[in-house]
């Protein structure tokens, strides 16, 4: 039996493996795919690209490691280990060039997520947590990550996507949170929950994630002292609504307020 | 009688006292003073810096030049040069830690945008364009800078900062657009302006702007060959209702919906 955290130098390698298969691409304006006739959810060759790069090293290192990918699907999910990638959260940001997106790297162990970064390859930086530490590197240097105090929504600066992800009953007890609120930022993906792990930010509000979106994340905030959970509390793995946040107290006031619109 | 190409090299020494200036403060949680009671438009001890470290540069090399300045008023306004400086473009994407603020640089020479650089020192990357040309200098190496082809509001990647900055009759026209453009991004400040020149996204459209908010970004975006003019066709450079096109024919026709609300 392997320790989760025997496999966090891994984690870099991982990182070097998705940034140099994605970098390529970014601001290249890459042939685009779209997986939805309906809506506008763009896949790009990067995307791929970085989720090939990834997998070849698993399971090259790993073979006995399941993972569970954005654009390969699943292998393995029975084992112990099992990598949740990823590799371009943010594909909006991306293909208009903004530097906002990064790449998703976690490791669920027997159902927890254990390990995760969070990598922006252009701006050099990467945000990574075991659920007890968490630590930044990039271009201000290498850092120990600490959410902030925040003991009500008042006082909260709270990240989402976009409101257009939620349900006119998500939508509604949303924005009467945004009213309250001192600031609401969007189009953050992966950047909310690593600026509320960096203390700059107090809370993410999403609904809608798949695990992929989130199992990176959640040992990031909780190594820095925060809480992620879906909107009744509960474990955050499997995606869905999810709340993170930096203080418990905002925890406990936001979850009063969303657990109205748990499913 | 000085010709604004000899200034060029100028901004690079303008930018880098911006950045010296600004840096220590991203990430650092400085002391925030808010402007306006109501509403929530903090300005950090960086802006100050940022702007009295190039305004000290300016006096002290182009004594005879003018400046116009976000924090700190104008002076000389009547000289045949104009520097136009917004220190922090994006101030909410500063304090939540974001990397998509920037410094705008701008000169007017009798009245017209000249030159103009957007800077992003955590990035570590420049804009920048004189007009004719326009050029990036970043993570990805130094090229020109070039807008691409769109025809129509459907064929539309299109930025602004927030439809909240909207008047209600400006609203409704913003949100037929929205929902007829192929994707609309918020929250973008000064890199909206900079992702047209670089032909990754094709209008950005805004109202309330100041003039330090768009003369440094006007050289740039036509630069690369585009269009900046504000709703009724005329001159950008006294800020209010702005929009900025990669292509002419998509600046016109997004102008025949704008100018209904033009004041």
């Amino acid at each position: 039996m392997q320790n989760s955290h025997e496999l966090a130098p891994f984690l870099d390698e991982l990182a070097e493996a998705a940034s140099t298969a994605i970098m390529p691409f970014f601001r290249a304006e890459p042939a685009i795919e779209n997986k939805l006739t309906a809506g506008f959810d763009p896949v790009t060759e990067a995307d791929k690209a970085g989720e090939r790069a990834m997998r070849t090293l698993i399971n090259a290192r790993h073979p006995q490691h399941g993972i569970l990918g954005e654009e390969y699907g699943s292998e393995n999910l029975e084992a112990e280990h099992v990598w949740v990638l990823d590799p371009i959260d943010g594909t909006r940001a991306f293909i208009t060039g903004l530097p906002t997106w990064g790449t998703l790297i976690g490791l669920r162990s027997n159902g927890i997520p254990s390990l995760g970064m969070m990598v922006q390859p252009y701006v050099n930086e990467r945000y990574a947590g075991d659920g007890n530490t968490a630590w930044y590197e990039g271009p201000i240097g290498r850092k120990q990550l600490a959410s902030r105090a925040c003991g009500s929504i008042a006082d909260a600066v709270i990240f989402t996507t976009t409101p257009a992800l939620f349900s006119p009953g998500e939508r509604e007890v949303f924005d009467s949170i945004e009213t309250e609120a001192k600031l609401v930022r969007y189009g953050t993906d992966c950047y909310g929950y690593s600026m509320v792990a960096a203390g700059l930010g107090d809370a993410v509000i999403e609904s809608g994630l798949q695990p992929y979106d989130i199992v990176a994340l959640v040992p990031i905030v909780e190594g820095a002292g925060g809480i992620v959970s879906n909107w009744t509390g509960g474990s955050p793995a499997d995606g869905g609504q999810i709340l993170a946040s930096g203080d418990a107290r905002l925890h406990d006031a936001l979850l009063a307020r969303l657990n109205t619109v748990a499913v």
